[in-house]
């Protein structure tokens, strides 16, 4: 089996030391899977014996009145990756651009259809933030633009006028604009980002959303994708089997959007720790970029990655990240015990 | 969204009639889901924020040591039908060979790389069983092969001479063969029909098997392949996400092999039951087909799908299955109770 290119490998750490790691290398909230939500997928294996829904008609319902949208623009997945590889087929575009660095997948998703894929580069002097001549990269011969905001793994978000011209120009040039908000919910304000008020105005956005992050329920699966374009949804529906979002992952995300005050509780704790890991990873020499999520990228020359694997804490490496080397990491913001754990051994280490 | 072209659609039927039906149109152990299965889901929650392996380490070991292979001829998917879409989209055929009447997925993902596919009939002259005349079918131009042992919806097995005739013609041929045992396990004995044992033999050949039907675990969604490719099998982990596989699921698998006697349960269940069906439902007037595993095709002139929907019973009509008319239906088998609450429903509408 080949090489796993991603975070949270907590099982090659399991296998290798017997026991389990501190994992800083994927970020889901830290506070663990509400009781709510485990309550409702033990009731949920009583009928383990049924296929899922394909439709997820119940869980749909839910993320509607929630979004404030038609359950017809709504499109549930096996987490938001299983969306991303849809999108991709459904639309099968020719020529797609991408920014560097950002999540892989994307990427990995436009390969798998030979689509010939365009890199913006995000540059470091500009703190990784999206300029204004990203507008003159999408020409006509753009079927597909993917945009992560906040960025995966930069933490950045790009400034709302910029994302209104990209929409539009993405409409000029009849491109589909997919907007990935998996990590959206923690920011300061989730609602002043989104672009799930565009959705109406423009059929050709698709916005990706996670409850794997946020719920801290990533071994779950469960990711949906809002889009005004049903005839589109209805091809990402059919680009993969009718079974993909799994019975105990549905009862999980229409309980979890109950849990309000869960939601209230990660937000608070990612706004008080976020600035003080920042800080205190400042404070150790490293380079450490303002994101605006639950996890900071940061840049330090001393191997660090190895070092902290033997004292039993996994980090994400990021230089097999398109843009960016082997001296970046990512690191996610937990809960202030853990994350001095995470200092001390950098001190220890640096 | 669409229109529901699968049996199994309790979740329309429960929106519309506000309770459960009694279920005959998906094909899974009557039995529940047993008991080790839902403790060893329950306690995986307690690891629920971490993201699934992606390589499935500990389920792919243990699969191995069931079915006394190497792991690494072992690719683990989101059910069965997940690992359908990931073979079509690794080997891209420009043609392919199905039969007809057979289950739809291996046609909609062929039509998802845009391959034609030309269709072997099964005739209902011959009991819906292969003949010899299927080796002409595979030519040189045939790229890839799709067998179902047993056949999904008639139930019936290839003999196993024809079956290593096929498998001969194809590695002639240059054709990947595809495999589905995923109902080979309700066989009075498995062990006798699987081809599991010719895959150092024929690395062109790919076998499908789920844990959802025997197990009582559809809602969960695990399906495993074996192929002695592995180069192939690392070319369709790639076709897709990498977190097929929930955590759930995985801890769900690995505790399901251990079921042996909940395996023989179900398998002495069906060997009892499907007999007193069919002579239940010949004794109707219906035509039976002589399927070997926990469902049977039948024919009946008159219309009972709905009339048996409103005597809260779901059936499978097969007048979507190329090859059949809606003349025909499948049906499950179940316990007896549930076996003669079937039968006593048609005596009435017939």
């Amino acid at each position: 089996m080949g090489k796993l290119t991603h975070g949270g490998d907590w099982a090659g750490y399991e296998q290798k030391y017997g026991k389990p790691p501190l994992d800083f290398s994927s970020n889901v909230s830290p506070l663990g899977l509400p009781e709510g939500v485990r309550q409702a997928v033990i009731r949920s294996l009583q009928d383990a014996e049924r296929y899922p829904d394909p439709l997820c008609r119940q869980l749909r319902r839910a993320i509607a009145g929630a979004e404030g949208i038609s359950p017809l623009w709504c499109l549930c997945g096996n987490g938001s990756a299983d969306l991303i590889y849809r999108a991709v087929l459904a639309a099968r575009p020719r020529r797609a651009l991408v920014t560097a660095p950002t999540f892989g997948e994307y990427e990995a998703a436009l390969t798998l259809v030979s689509c010939r894929t365009e890199r913006y580069r995000l540059r470091k002097e500009d703190g990784f933030l999206l300029q204004e001549d990203f507008l003159e990269a999408i020409t006509p011969e753009i079927d597909m633009v993917f945009l992560c905001e906040p960025n995966n793994p930069t933490g950045r978000t790009s400034p709302r006028k910029l994302l209104l011209d990209v929409l539009a120009r993405c409409r000029e040039a009849g491109s589909l604009l997919v907007v990935d908000e998996c990590f959206g919910s923690f920011l300061d304000d989730p609602g002043q980002h989104t672009l799930s008020g565009q959705l109406k105005k423009f059929p050709h956005l698709l916005i990706l959303k996670a409850f794997t992050k946020l719920y801290a329920m990533a071994g779950l699966r469960l990711g949906y994708c809002l889009c005004g374009d049903t005839a589109f949804l209805d091809a990402m529906r059919t680009a993969g089997q009718p079974w993909a979002v799994s019975g105990a992952a549905q009862a999980a995300g229409t309980a979890a959007l109950a849990e309000t005050e869960y939601a209230q509780a990660v937000r608070a704790l990612t706004v008080r720790e976020r600035p003080w890991l920042a800080g205190e990873l400042e404070h150790l020499g490293c380079q450490v970029i303002p994101g605006e999520a639950n996890y900071l990228l940061f840049a330090q020359e001393k191997p660090i990655l190895e070092p902290l694997r033997q004292r039993g804490i996994l980090l994400r490496g990021c230089g097999n990240y398109q843009g960016l080397d082997g001296t970046w990491y990512r690191t996610a913001v937990r809960g202030r015990e853990d994350n001095r754990r995470l200092i001390a051994a950098l001190e220890d280490i640096l």
